[in-house]
């Protein structure tokens, strides 16, 4: 098997940007990837552009302002996910032989296209009768503190957690950490989640540039981390849901992580997740077995998912610190886990990360539980 | 290399269909494929669904309609070659070992989505100043009239070819044939483009499953066609245009192909090219090589691309005729592709077929003269 690796990453500041489109955003991430895998632009062989909003063509308004047009570029949508499987389809274009550097891209100027988490698509009924995303993520919130009972005022401790982390960042959306009290007495979303338990309406784009083991050695090209899995599944279908405390999607697409990498959860030495809601990091590194199940929000009491615990999570800051807009959320993750793993993430480092692993998951499609879920694993 | 056959396809009546949407398109296209290769549903390992307008997870819908959610799917998105990339990302995931059977299902219900090819999207300021899709090609017909000496009435005859074709074809939205005189006195788009010079607004679906060499062996596939080649190519940026009347982004794919398929123009049997407008036919054929320079109407006024003429092109129907349907347009060139290389095309067999081409030319975006081209290869 061709192994494939990460050899350059870059991203925008994470944010609102209303002067700017996803076009702009998806260059500047590009060409910082391109710099810091130290290549010229007309080396990459293909490009897959990740995204959910956008329109049309969105890859390739982005080649063009590069003058990169010509090389194969698809574009992809898998909600939440669509970053990730950016990622996915280009490792699968170097297994295949087909190219040997290849830029997954993901951008999305969300404050300009997305109409609100509480306006439902028209055909999706469940929503329209009041299941929109953050009431899906209250009802779990509720059953998990009386499935284990732990607490709200122990569920704050996550965006606190990842406030302080994205305030570590530069690239953040947030750049300041809140208290316990702010997120508790934060406006009410959908009870018991608040505004500062959902992640916010961000713009951005990261990029990531993958090769194939020839081209490393090519390109000579150092700090090369290691694309040792890119796991991707589409959710059950509605009428086979799984338990409200437990991502049964989650679990399979991380257990076809770890197999195809050789490693187990234990290996884990720090974790990027889908944090969409505060409950939803919990449900996560749960799901992938990363701590046992309705231990987490203990953990995090402890320390144990800080950077310098037992196992970090979102040191990035996650969806609810870094920010998350939506198709480049999966690649951020990637551009995060490789500076992790590289030693260049400053203030964040988790000292001697070895093995990076970063999960999405896309949202709901009518009549389905999870629309798509991936997981990755790097090493360095 | 891991060699990929198509085992089976399928697909919906193309036309209008107020009553259904992509969704329920997608599964009747997805049912008929799987039938057709005989296999199980389960038997699926992956798929890849194309489409231009139906929004957030449009694949995961159809899976979750079949009860076959779970396994790996992602939404590509090329402009009208949408269709043909999801044929060629299923065709790399099954090269680079990921899967052994894999859907690639295009699909697109166009008359509830589509605002119209005359409204620009607010970012085409081409568009917004007149250059919609018909005057583009309103443009490149004048020039190849003055260019090659030919008339508007030569023209005329590539919808009477399509359509007659068409009429032979009982999936085809067009039931029946038109006459010179008829596109001639039909309603005036751009001139010199009338009406039945202009693929119509038509909704379906259609499915090919795709197959790795052993899998076509342990499931005994009966008639499997070889995918020989799956190139793909972005246009190039606009400042370098070319010829009005030569498409270098189809003349390089094409180029693409021929190599990786170890063929050349000559070999081809039959074709079904992107005929979004009448003129555009020429300008892809040429483009392909599969007909001289400036030739082409004369080789239609022959009778040279019928069926039964020397190298038949669109013996389906074409876009003209079969109908556009954007996201479903370049997996039903696929499908009539194996149809003729099987020998099961009825009234329309292209006899001794041994190569067939498909050739999808995905339309603008801003800054990008041609957004995508794919240029497929099947062999029997």
């Amino acid at each position: 098997m061709n192994d494939v690796y990460v050899i350059g990453v870059g991203m925008t500041q994470f944010g609102k940007h209303p002067d700017r489109d996803a076009t702009d955003l998806g260059v500047e991430a590009t060409l910082a990837a391109i710099r810091d895998a130290g290549i010229q632009p007309r080396q990459l062989e293909a490009a897959y552009c990740g995204h959910v909003f956008q329109g049309m063509a969105m890859g390739q308004r982005v080649l063009a302002q590069i003058g990169l047009a010509g090389i194969p570029l698809t574009n992809v949508e898998n909600v939440c996910s669509s970053g990730a499987v950016a990622v996915r389809e280009a490792s699968l274009a170097i297994r295949a032989g087909e190219h040997d550097v290849v830029l997954a891209l993901g951008t999305e100027h969300l404050t300009s296209r997305f109409r609100g988490a509480l306006t439902p698509d028209p055909d999706d009924v469940e929503a329209a009768v009041g299941l929109t995303m953050p009431a899906v993520y209250a009802l779990r919130a509720r059953r998990y503190f009386e499935d284990y009972g732990v607490t709200r005022e122990q569920l704050a401790l996550v965006p606190v957690k990842n406030k302080r982390n994205a305030a570590l960042n530069p690239f953040a959306h947030f750049k300041e950490p809140v208290t316990a009290e702010q997120v508790l007495e934060s406006r009410p979303i959908a009870e018991p989640l608040n505004m500062l338990d959902c992640s916010p309406v961000t713009d951005g784009a990261a990029a990531a540039i993958l090769a194939g083991e020839a081209a490393v050695r090519r390109l000579g090209a150092v700090g090369a981390i290691r694309l040792a899995a890119s796991a991707l599944r589409t959710g059950t279908v509605d009428a086979e849901p799984g338990p409200m405390t437990f991502e049964p999607i989650t679990h399979a697409t991380a257990q076809d992580a770890y197999e195809r990498a050789g490693i187990g959860p234990e290996d884990v030495s720090l974790a990027e997740v889908h944090d969409c809601f505060s409950i939803a990091e919990a449900l996560r590194v749960e799901g992938l077995g990363l701590f046992p199940r309705g231990e987490y929000l203990q953990s995090v009491e402890r320390g144990e998912a800080e950077i310098g615990g037992r196992l970090p999570v979102n040191p990035s800051g996650g969806l609810l610190g870094k920010g998350h807009p939506l198709g480049a959320t999966g690649v951020a993750q990637v551009v995060e886990l490789v500076r992790q793993l590289r030693g260049e993430a400053g203030e964040r480092q988790v000292e001697g990360a070895k093995v990076g692993l970063a999960h999405c998951r896309g949202g709901k499609a009518a009549g389905v539980e999870g629309a798509a879920c991936t997981v990755q694993v790097l090493v360095r």
